[in-house]
């Protein structure tokens, strides 16, 4: 069998060059005689990658010293809690923004910590949009205010960060990260599963401004867990996902000889407009979302009905296209578009949602 | 450069024909069109995958119908805390035994959430025996004991199994599981980070008797913490670390192609006694752990001075053979000889031990 084109939202197709890379090195890493997943996290060679990747990140990301880079288990949805176990007193204010079901996932165990509110929701709306956030909407007392910068089920991002004021913000990048250009200096916490855009499953990168890993946590708080006990490990208080960590960093290389995340994002627009043309000039196909608040990692688009859907999804994989039905939850199509997708897949979809629309159903 | 005989505790050598099947199939699993690492992981082809996993640990190690098997991240770290967290109520009382740091770090996660006891601790003879466990020992209101199956650092093994009656015993196999026989139903929980004798590292198996799955959880603890949540997601409430279920299962399937764990345990026990004899015969090498609670995966010794530590290990390297160093917090060497160190491996050390009580220094 071939390699198809693989729209999944997570985990995604990754660049052909770095699993080429990493197929090159499987048996036995370049000086190390043995293969990356047999390494000691304690050995030169692992010490040398952990620090690459991370290094490579801090360039791509333009990652001021003052934010520390830590590698953690769990994906995005331990961050959910721990970012409320580290940045608020049991019991304490802190807001969320609800733009989709991850938003909502990271309020729901905000809740199981502190006094977590929805300052603002698009739920109404099926989350068609991403809700202006103004200074009057924000507790002053709140510990955070969390994002979803990117909401991969519904194909919206935050395309201007709110202004928070003094209340640090905290985003969930997953779906974005390496995709587009974030602002670091604007956040408080940036968090990140790797699965979308920058590895394999089993990690999240979370960038912490160093004044926050200062907050008072609470005894019960697990080690694993703790920002600080981890950026005083260097992320490694106990065994790290090691391979996971190599290749995000040859994911961040590959990205760097693409030019970085501005030539990323500049590909990941060209990339995502050519669907978004294509949706437009249609009379079939349709997408909902406002277009100010468009993702460029994640589109989504409905047919009709139901019947016309899956006809659609069965000749676009009869076609080698895979993973474009949307969220169980939402139903619908969803192209995820992230940097491992080459533009010759979008013109694929694209050519394939015209000829489907003309009455072609091969 | 070769591949060398790699003694690390973990991550640690795995079998070359598991490394080569991945390697194998890294851009393109059969039927898949992409790689594993690029799958989703509601895709047809991971969900064989883990369920493949999972009923060849099930195979392998006997585990009865009324035990769940779940796969989380975080390690054996995270499993510290989550122990605590599902089994006991915040300040209920629960049982330790401490045989080593990696007990240590256990009783100290189990503090932050409960009233645990140390009730036993070979730690005044630097955790050179397993003490034993006797019912007066054990609290009988205990939420659980907890014990160490198989210390790393210091090479010893709980041999025989402590009887603790009505109390759950909660084991952390993670340097023994798949290599010696373990009866899963004297237990309540086994745990294991499977970087050590399953797979790469990010991972933890968890395998828990469905009744526990019933006691009450504080609404506090983290989602991803929760077991419960976890049996009725099929430890797919967020992504899994799919690449690393996939390659636990492709080990899986090599220990059953080599005649199963009672076959492993053979050869394991072959191998350690092979280093073992040589440490007994020779006047250099000492081995201080009790002979009945030997380890047959790791394996410490000493030599008379630091210097002599030193150019052994150094001996040793030349010859192909790293990571032999103790660990940092005890020094000395030690070699972890797991599954996927094969006998030629613990021969050729054998042989370096004797040639350099000899003299050759080379």
């Amino acid at each position: 069998m071939e390699r198809v084109f693989n729209f999944s939202a997570g985990p995604s197709q990754l660049p052909l060059e770095v699993l080429e890379q990493a197929q090159q090195d499987l048996l036995c890493y370049p000086g190390a005689g043995c293969s990356v997943m047999e390494m000691s996290h304690r050995s030169g060679s692992f010490e040398e990658i952990i620090h690459n990747t991370e290094a490579t990140l801090r360039r791509l990301m333009d990652i001021p010293e003052d934010y520390a880079v830590l590698f953690m288990q769990g994906g995005a949805s331990l961050q959910f809690s721990a970012v409320a176990m580290n940045l608020a007193k049991q019991g304490q204010t802190t807001n969320y923004a609800i733009t989709g079901q991850f938003a909502g996932k990271a309020l729901e165990e905000g809740k199981r910590w502190t006094n977590a509110k929805a300052i603002t929701s698009s739920k109404a709306d099926t989350f068609s949009y991403i809700p202006k956030i103004t200074p009057a909407l924000i507790d002053p007392d709140a510990a955070y205010l969390h994002i979803t910068g990117n909401n991969t089920i519904f194909g919206t991002c935050y395309n201007t960060l709110p202004d928070t004021g003094d209340v640090p913000l905290v985003a969930d990048w997953s779906s974005a990260i390496l995709g587009k250009q974030i602002d670091v200096k604007r956040h408080g916490i940036i968090y990140a599963g790797v699965q979308k855009n920058m590895g394999p499953a089993g990690m999240a990168v979370v960038i912490i401004r160093k004044d926050l890993l200062k907050r008072e946590v609470d005894p019960i708080v697990p080690a694993m867990m703790r920002y600080k006990l981890m950026a005083d490990n260097g992320s490694m208080y106990n065994t790290p996902p090691c391979f996971t960590i190599y290749m995000t960093g040859l994911v961040g290389q590959w990205v760097e000889k693409q030019g970085g995340i501005a030539a990323m994002e500049q590909r990941n627009a060209e990339k995502a407009g050519i669907l978004y043309d294509t949706i437009e000039q249609s009379q079939l196909f349709h997408n909902p979302v406002a277009k100010e608040d468009r993702s460029i990692m994640n589109e989504t688009f409905t047919l009709p009905t139901e019947e016309e859907t899956k006809a659609f999804l069965k000749m676009a994989e009869g076609r080698g296209m895979i993973n474009l039905k949307g969220h169980r939850s939402v139903g619908g199509c969803r192209a995820s578009i992230y940097n491992g997708m080459p533009k010759e897949g979008i013109e694929a979809l694209a050519q394939c949602m015209k000829d489907f629309e003309n009455g072609l159903r091969k």
